[in-house]
């Protein structure tokens, strides 16, 4: 079965009876909602890039289980090599799009479930491998869009999985058939769900004996029975109802973030990865969010490139982009970028097979990647916000610019004179000063911002998480060592 | 006359003709336009806190010039307690809004004038300083807001205001009567300037002889003949248009900017402050910057009070709150915020008289303080998300809270699902968190995030403009002479 | 009494029996020792100063005791006015020592005492308010130079001081009697100790009922009976033996640590101010911190000019002072040091009135401005590093420099290769290069370095200690209270 | 040939008439000295290490010239994996000594000369290549040390070679021969310059057509006639000549730099790899900076690993490793160090094939890399130091501690005195206590911070010139593309 166009990836979304509400209603034409469209485009161009011959060595891979040419997004990483291909492509669709483009989270899914139902299969003699290879057979066959959900709402954070008052907080079976279970719950904040043709549940912590009900792991499709979702709202997302083309920053583009609900869903025992093997929800967490951090490293580096880019246009636009400063703010917002990417590649490169088959990235250098990007896009945006110049947020509206009504003694529009005193650089249209401030302030504080700020901070586990897998993964007890051989003190241990 | 109630100033609004613009029309009746409301509510807490005893020392002062009792946003500062008590007072509107209350721009412009005008006059033996003294008493006496006006649009930054192509690029004069003069031009990125009774302009740069008609400042009011303004849009302002009270996350307080153009003002002699004395612009800008960059060490910091103070809340209704990270990350907001208080109440401890018997803040630590305001909000936002967690930019819209809309089973709707599955520790309504994550989105991305980021890097100049004041006033030939005499090298100089 | 010359402290010091042992060995004539003199030196410039009018209104002060002038090292603050002074003295010490001049803990520690002894009579009916005022006016008069001592050795850092395996790692009373008491133990880093004529000892924790031996506070002479110090080494401090005037970087002025010994001496009654009153032991801690923590907020800065100073002077004899790279440090630098200054002079101008009458500084921000201490000296040391370039730490020995040994084929003499080949801009002497760059090693890894950065985290208590004590003086549910108002949330409390 | 062993090494250096002097006299036997000998057991430490069958893989490889196996030290990169491998090589050999083993200076410079000389030969018709082949397969059969040499003196910054006053600022030809030239100048701030066998010379700046006498590059022994080395001095430098093993810090291992001048040395023509085609003057340079920034991010690790491993063994000893906040900073002392080992890592994983054959970094990642050099150590020693604690700075000498000297009123030595007051935890012997501390002074302010801190900065290239080159690299005009098409600018150009 050939790759998927966008235009396919789009029609085939239509075709689903995926349940979305939105503002406290639902959604019927959600594939053409301007709330929501943006959101699909982004995850068009995995498709769209995948379909052009300058990115195909990075869009596609040959699939280890078919031998069939995939799209990257459900390829099992066979090497170093397709790890930091995975990188690349990352940050190509992030310079492609300035927004999050959604397809990560499954990637990153397939190869954490591939390797750790493995495990499992080998321990306790269950089929969950054979399962989920079917499974993963069917999406890249048909090139599908896969959301990776882990993250429950978790209530009492205090508390575990099977001591919350409500057990619904955190997604469980609520009932076991001979031909499959019955699960109740919800994930939140998850990042394109809507867009995804399945869903690849996996538990979002590590968990004891008691917890058995809620260690979990299975696939199901959008419009599964009693399944559905919630949008959540971004900052200035109803810019996108205003018909311009200009205040929304980027007009074509932008991520999507939804609840998730499933109310009494039925999941065929085929569909299974998980089922009660609690010691394993840990390795399956610790896996997926190692390539989740490694993601980062990627995705956010290209759209810091957009980032980096606008505030140099910016500059350019506004005269001043020969000032010693400005080019040395740009040379800073560079420098960290590119140690971001620096870790995404180094992970990647340092990445291991696992007994599955399928490439690892290294741990601690994945967990040392994302903290960084909890840091440095804060800089670049603060940096990108000094160059733009107090205009990012206090240019009058799309609407002023083109408005008619007359406000000047000689017959001046509001338009007129918006052009008039915004102008800067002589020869550059006020439109497109217009156009990349706007462009900064959706990436500064607007949808974008959810994405490449807030999202840079949380998505895939926040920076304390990060912070204990480092302190776990550093070692210490060699370094002592290595400081006692120096300072001459012997080694008692 | 009385110091007027906030429901005095409001009133005292609606009997202006101000001409405003926003989204490309008219606004008839502004005052209670749900844009722009707001911001006007925060202006009138500078009148209400006033009428307030508890906080009478901070929010009053007596006039030097009248021996009344005045506000204290109307004083000229007799002393560095009264240059400290600013600074406290700017903290405390900080803390009782949220947002930017922009009645600092008038104050500090009334300052900043009063002394340049003496000086002019001592020189060029004009009337400037009588003409402000005047105006001054007026403004003390009917309590008024004065919009301090100072931003040119500047057009292209490499030339100077009289090598402009179009020369309205910096408000001057294109003519000159016996009783007065007519101008031309605008301001950009005004504050409150809409809430402001009358306006007081002045010059934005250092000029030459050759920018003589540039070089003016002046007091109108707010509806004079062939003046008007066009609103600015900031991040997420039409939430304020959702009839809601939650996803607006301050409902009550917001901050302003407009472009303020003048076509063809006419400007009496008595209001008349500087006209063509080019050399003392650049001392009328130093000295209102100065002041400017001391206010930010108050006003910002008791946003910074507010973001803190929300933080911490979100971070209880987490149940987060005892998580030796989480109480680390709020010491370091902290730590940053009470530095930027330092460096506004350093400046003005250290403040000193001028020629004209009114007190000037240190204009090195002042810049510094600035300095300071141009990075640590950043931080201070970034730990606020941090703490916050991702739900507050992926949480679905008040409409969904309280949705009627059947979506499970069990006949549950959208707005119980929102209430189930938003629900964090145990006892404190969905809506209390849903209202302070809001309010956190409100400030670190949203409608306020424009003045305490944004405005906190360009408001009283970039980031660049106080480097280069540091450097001016850092005397390093005397720091050089402290280690030539340590390292025993004679000085040759 | 007359205050002291600088001459008549160096010879009161011949004067006294101090034991002080170096490198293992007893150092009879200490005064005049090349590693100790440097350090005598310094505090002899808190003499020197004193008499010079220039600076007679920092320098000294009318004693509140007696009326009479007395240096303000010895002065009980009257004042915020005083506060700041007390700041001011400091960095005009620094700048022109480059060095601790270690008689800041003597003052504070006065401070200190002198207003929890007022609040212990007033508990316990006890007289140590009246002994303490005898021995102060005693050391006014005779212009004393006294060592503030808090810190004990604490051995095991997880248990009280009672609970001690050694009783004596917490210094305490061993024996009472009717006339005195008893007591033995020690404290470390003592800066100044042996250039003191008294010792003003203090807890170095809050104390619980069991520790009531070691809840002791109480002055003796350097020479008392069973007491001495053992000189702790510094980062180069062999090179003052070296006999050069170049290498050691600072030739004349230098800082000092030792540990002070107390093994049985003996303390009669009326010089004891603290004598089991356990629960006064945290107060007496976090005052006397709280006076030190200021305390860098000046002296700090004033090294921090000589660092600036020599960074700036290698520039210019690189030939590279109009870079815009040097300059943007120099202005960073400058911003740091300003910054810490700022938080000196604001926790100054915050301060209060004690029960006692003295005054006492704002100990949120004094917390905030040693907080900044511990982090900001470190980069100006990087940035000073940066401009200095490496000959800083490669440069041949100032034995080179002025080396006969011929090595050249024309009879070139070691000084005169390297005197030929580390000229850089014409004109420079050579050793004026050579001198400011062996000055900014002795301030960013030399002796300096001690005093610069290492004391700058840990004296007057380590970074985590602000942190405690910025958590208790933030008043969060104060800002909870802010938020909530503006969240629109009741206040339920 | 086989690889040497550490002492057949050390051995070899007593052949060569190596000419060193040391504060202002020859050292005869400079092999033993014991302020040079440190420095020597670090390069002898990369024999070692290539004897030991864990590391053959990481120490040694298989010469792309001869088909034989050498160290790595001496290897052209054939691969990316030869590039990781150097970096992990170079990390190994930090943590092994804590310090600078010199030795990677040749190794970068045989790369860049490498492929520089090829493509040199190309354009020209030169045997450069040919020249350089033949004696690299001489280095590497007998396994030698190189120095690679490349900062002059550079005299007046402003000024090319050919513009200096004295033309030996830079080294020059001064004749030229049928069989040769001879060459006049110096080389300053030498890493083990001393330690080698052989020198490769190389200019330090881009050159231009007047500058030809100055673009040369050769190699030539160290016991050259007419050349001699100038040893420079280094913090704490003269603790190694007091005969303890404890204050020293590192008793074993040091780095070393030192002024190496070329008095009129004839270098025959088969050793000669440039000679005055200026245009690859600046490639020659820039291939060798992007080597060595690489180096950076390996070495420096290393080292860095020894600081974590310090201060985590000083807070065991302390007693404090539990407490929350010293894990904190160890985590964060981690993720610094794994960032610079990340960047060393993808600009290696990123290098690429040169003309020539051999592999070389991507050349922005490798300047990203050490950019973060010049930062990030500052920042983990800082952290060092607030783990450490004060002791580290204020500890009596080794001398005190093992002191007979009695003191105490029953008997006790200044030994017993300093053991009973600096135990701290519980079965930790004191003696342990201070290794830990005088490593970690040594790291942090002593001889070793020379070469982690200094060299950190201005190794490689100082940071200004790591941004010129991030600069040149950032590819701006794609960037600016991005935000154009995202954005809705058409592109003009």
């Amino acid at each position: 079965m050939a790759l998927m166009t966008a235009k396919e990836y789009i029609d085939s979304l239509r075709k689903l009876k995926t349940r979305v509400y939105l503002f406290g209603k639902p959604v019927e034409n959600w594939v053409d909602d301007p709330i929501i469209r943006p959101s699909i485009n982004c995850v068009a161009m995995t498709y769209a890039l995948a379909q052009n011959p300058e990115y195909e060595d990075l869009m596609t891979a040959t699939s280890n289980l078919t031998g069939r040419k995939i799209n990257r997004f459900t390829h099992l990483h066979q090497s170093t090599d397709d790890l930091i291909k995975k990188v690349k492509m990352q940050r190509l669709l992030g310079q492609k799009t300035g927004s999050c483009f959604q397809r990560c989270v499954g990637m990153d899914a397939f190869n954490a479930v591939y390797s750790t139902t493995y495990e499992i299969d080998e321990k306790y003699g269950t089929h969950y491998f054979e399962n989920f290879k079917k499974f993963l057979i069917y999406v890249q066959d048909n090139d599908l869009v896969v959301d990776g959900a882990m993250t429950d709402p978790k209530g009492d954070r205090s508390k575990a999985p099977h001591a919350q008052e409500d057990p619904d907080l955190y997604l469980h079976v609520v009932e076991r058939r001979p031909d499959g279970i019955v699960v109740c719950g919800a994930k939140a904040h998850q990042t394109g769900t809507i867009n995804s043709h399945w869903h690849l549940f996996m538990p979002t912590v590590a968990m004891r004996e008691e917890d058995k009900d809620w260690a979990i792991s299975f696939a199901c499709p959008s419009d599964a029975e009693g399944m559905y979702m919630i949008y959540g709202r971004q900052s200035c997302d109803t810019r996108k109802l205003e018909n311009g083309a200009i205040d929304v920053g980027n007009a074509k583009f932008g991520g999507q973030e939804a609840l998730v609900v499933l109310d009494h869903v039925f999941i065929p025992n085929e569909y299974i990865f998980l089922n009660g093997e609690t010691e394993f929800a840990g390795m399956l967490v610790e896996r997926f969010a190692g390539y989740h951090r490694q993601s980062y490293g990627g995705c956010k580096v290209g759209v810091g490139d957009v980032v980096i880019g606008a505030a140099a246009l910016a500059a350019e636009y506004n005269g001043a982009e020969k000032a010693s400063h400005i080019k040395d703010k740009l040379i800073e917002m560079t420098h960290l970028n590119e140690t971001l990417y620096s870790c995404g590649i180094a992970c990647s490169a340092e990445g291991a097979k696992t007994k599955a088959g399928n490439y690892q990235i290294d741990l601690l250098l994945a967990n040392v990647c994302k903290q960084n990007v909890t840091r440095f896009p804060y800089e670049i945006v603060r940096l990108a916000e000094d160059i733009a110049g107090g205009l990012m947020v206090t240019m009058p509206s799309e609407a002023d610019f083109g408005s008619p009504t007359v406000v000047g003694r000689n017959g001046e529009t509001i338009g007129d004179v918006c052009n008039k005193y915004f102008a800067a650089r002589p020869g550059v249209p006020v439109e497109h000063r217009q156009r990349v401030l706007r462009l900064l302030e959706n990436l500064c504080l607007g949808a974008a911002a959810v994405g490449y700020r807030t999202e840079s901070l949380h998505g895939a586990g926040s920076p304390q998480a990060q912070r204990i897998m480092i302190a776990r993964q550093s070692d210490l007890p060699a370094k002592k060592k290595l400081a006692k051989v120096i300072a001459g003190i012997p080694d008692e241990d």
